[in-house]
């Protein structure tokens, strides 16, 4: 393979930078050109593809977000789109792609590689809801955030004997809640893998109280609800306290990677080139007990694949990502 | 004055702790004893007042919050809460008191001054919307964090071509909007001291996009209208861009106070212990063209003082605080 | 067991206090009490051991160093402090403790056990050079710091065509070195575990500006040399740039511990309580492969013991820990 | 005028790139093209001149360090290279130029208006040792790292009972020391403007241990000596704590300016524009109690210039910065 072409897709996540910098150094240190594509499938199809080389990616490894842009672009789950996408990529000479970005993104790679394209998969994505990977890109730094924040609003929690509910992203995945929580000494974390009584959360909340703790912190991940919605719920079911609600929001996919994500995303991204340069398309990179790994995208559980294909092509995910719900056991004997 | 006590009043601001810890430490280095008094004036009714001593405020400095709770206390607005507060200052021999809050706080410290038990007040808001100070501690923290807020809001909207209406702290000032939105470079600053219309703001963001900005960011004081409300009028006045709305909340109060803020604390805290010690009460401290000054809280204008009573004992603001417009000319400038 | 301590021994690490945190929340949660022991060994022979309670160690989660302190003691070594210490811990009834450091204070708790008093360490410090566990508490928060001022140096050394030679902290592992200088997007890192050339190191920086870098930046870990001596090498070997070094030096010891450190730590510490509470003593807890692992302190490598004793009671590690040097190799491919 | 140009020069300051942010855009405002040139006074008179446009200065405030390069190049202190300079200017039509530096910068442009060539400095050093200005560009970045990186090692040395050393850049001011010192609470705070002598140094060290302090903090301004030689000082006059050195070094330089950096650097930048605008060259701009000014860099001292000639074309600095020695004091009694 002599020249590859890397994008960003799905929501932007901290570290994709870092990754996209990797997939060029290595390639380059490979002996190959590598072409970058701007607005991820949407920009392949409208053919925003561009050479880069190693000073394009100088000093990117610290950036947040990606400044290849990314974007969702559902045509491209139509054979259309792909056919179109795939002529663009070939017009400029580009023989196999990295797509950095989350499942929805895969499913990209795996098209692709059906059509005789080869794709490779790089998980990124600061839900950390992918599977073949133990972590995702962007993952770490967005806990690192969440985390800072619930510290500063515990310092002004403590100051006033404040209930806060705390809404971190995480799409239908509680880890960002989990570890978030876990790191920030959360009272309680509320996440959608695990049923909830809202009563019992009222009675926590009173205990707490009682115990003598000055402020009490729900973090509360926004795929059981918003924020609103349960600090609603909790009025509802009788709480007193003096309550406030927080959504920390979409800053939690912006500012610079942590070093962990940083080193991930290099890992990772320079493995996804290995694979191409091997010719090996329609597989995901991931780490998984402190390794690289890599998955297909498409295949049988047997096959250790991430997703197989139902009937009616439904796609039908193997073995789905699962919380730690130890962390969630740990929080309740540590809250108080 | 043998022995002063401090307390923390109104909404929590970084930076209280530096300035209680600056009173703790030159009192006592003036031969003076200091107690701390919980919750400000519910405390100070409550009997809730304990002696400090210099150890108490041992790595105080670098903490946000108000490690003495802060709490907001209508009652004292009345004779018979401020004899009782009184009262219990002279049962621990306390002749002087330091009031560390907003306006609302220094309100208090006239009361007690009135009757005969000086205090003095000291700017604590993030707000930075007191009379006879340029700067309030707690301010410049604001401002930072809001500052590293929109960073991480612009990495995420410049990825995806989006914008961002953020809505910041302030109550009636747009300080903070003005001096984060100048720092973070936002596209748009919306305070409550200036009018703006719906549609200058739309075609604005309009032709930011059109010059071939990636992102477009508005930063929107609360005093104005609420985010949300914000959004659904650009919507209705014809915006088509991928629209989101961040509401930064109590984040801004939290954290570690900046360099400043605890310089300014410090300076504010210790000056105020001058004061109580040469007798002097019902004065406000402030900074002013970056030296130490002291106001009278209540007199004319012609005083230099910041309030004055009106008909039925109504309280006037002498000078309003007056937001930097210069600063939101500026902006417009430099946004594009 | 219904009364167990806890202490931190060795150098401190960030995240010590979240691991003290859970020891005791853990231990009350399962119906023990918890003492702590100040300035670690030392502290223990000195009697210096006082009860802690859940507030105790409320807001510590998020505090750097350790609220314990800790102190080297060799005289631990020896057999006379070991029982001074084990009588002053059976004087206020307690049963079992849990040692947080790193391997000097794991040969403590092994002779605790030996003794018949059992202890269990958990891994505390920045080196990530315990065997035993992939990851020591502290490590993560170390590599943030130093990939932040690396960062910081690189925007210096980039606005004057500087290079930079970094020491980092590490004892005799190359850890920290390896994952900020990938995390960094270091040039060159130079870790004792490699040997280095230093021509190759004179002719890589020459390389870095001819294709056009305005700045080069090695990261050396202090197990090497030190910096100002690796520069003077450097000069001898004819390099002819504008050379800086910098010592990041102690603040890598300190900070508000990283996220991930929060939750190793309150992990760690938790496990180390559920093994004291069913009588075993004599292990240290670790991560591997993102699960919780205990392992011997003392016996042979069979039994996949950390330490055996050799010949005259001298103390061979079984499986000393091994750099990543695959990490070295990853950031020759990216470096240019 | 129709174009300006833009340079940096000198140490670089976080700030820099606000401050040619704020050049380029307002001078687009107002209807002038903007040229940049890199690496000062060495980038003008080698020709290395380009355009900038409004994108090009897009995210770069908060970009710490100087994207247009600096660099100190004595050779501009003569005739030949000042009239090279302007040459080139003239060349690519540029009509004036501002400066953005320390005091050396300031001369080239006092130089380059005396052979009819107009030009203005902005103060940029973190040093904050200009006359014409209270606060210099990324003096409060560089107190806010100071003081943070002051707060980490607090951790580590209350952890362990130590002294610390902490050496700060500022050439011959001690405004980063005094200002870093008082936010960090440091014991002891040793400045160029200000005599010591070493044996009270050593009694306060003392005195803070009996009084039960876990810590003793000194930071010690570059201007004075090397912290190593202040150390050695130390030991000769008796200390016997457990003593330790930092030099702070050069990231102290870099990093995300601070949100006051920002504002400060994007209205005097815009004020220089201003200026030229209006035709005049040969100013200074500053901030002065919170307003903008500008002073002549050259006349007499009741003109208010920033210097004079004294004979033999000697400069002589008309109004020399002067530290605020409040702040020593203000610490001596706060430290306690």
């Amino acid at each position: 393979m002599k020249r590859i072409a890397v994008l960003t897709s799905g929501g932007d996540a901290p570290g994709m930078n870092a990754a996209v910098r990797a997939v060029v150094r290595k390639a380059m240190s490979e002996g190959m050109e590598v072409y970058g594509i701007n607005y991820g499938y949407a920009g392949m199809v409208a053919g925003d593809i561009f050479p880069l080389d190693s000073r394009a990616v100088g000093d990117k490894i610290s950036r947040g977000g990606t400044f290849l842009y990314s974007a969702r672009y559902p045509e491209f789950a139509k054979l259309e789109g792909q056919l179109a996408g795939i002529e663009q990529l070939k017009k400029h000479g580009i023989e196999g792609v990295v797509v950095i970005g989350g499942d929805g993104s895969y499913h990209g790679a795996m098209r692709l590689t059906e059509h005789g394209f080869p794709a490779v998969g790089v998980p990124g994505t600061i839900d950390n809801d992918i599977v073949g990977t133990d972590y995702t890109i962007g993952f770490d730094t967005a806990v690192s955030t969440a985390t800072e924040a619930i510290d500063k609003l515990r310092d002004t929690s403590s100051s006033h004997k404040r209930t806060f509910v705390v809404e971190v992203m995480g799409r239908n995945a509680g880890d960002i809640a989990l570890w978030s929580g876990i790191a920030s000494g959360a009272d309680q974390i509320i996440v959608p893998e695990e049923e909830f009584d809202i009563n019992d959360v009222v009675s926590t909340i009173n205990k707490g109280y009682e115990l003598g703790k000055n402020h009490h912190i729900i973090v509360l991940a926004e795929g059981v609800m918003s924020g609103d919605a349960f600090a609603a719920k909790l009025k509802e079911a009788g709480d007193t306290s003096d309550l406030r609600v927080t959504n920390l929001g979409h800053i939690l996919r912006g500012g610079s990677p942590s070093a962990r994500d940083r080193v991930l995303a290099s890992w990772m991204g320079a493995h996804a080139v290995d694979l191409l340069k091997a010719g090996r398309g329609g597989l995901a990179v991931g780490i998984h007990n402190e390794e690289l790994v890599e998955s297909p995208i498409l295949g049988t559980a047997e096959e250790n694949a991430l997703f197989s294909l139902g009937e009616g092509g439904k796609i039908i995910v193997n073995n789905p990502h699962k919380a730690r719900l130890d962390f969630a056991d740990l929080n309740r004997k540590l809250a108080h």
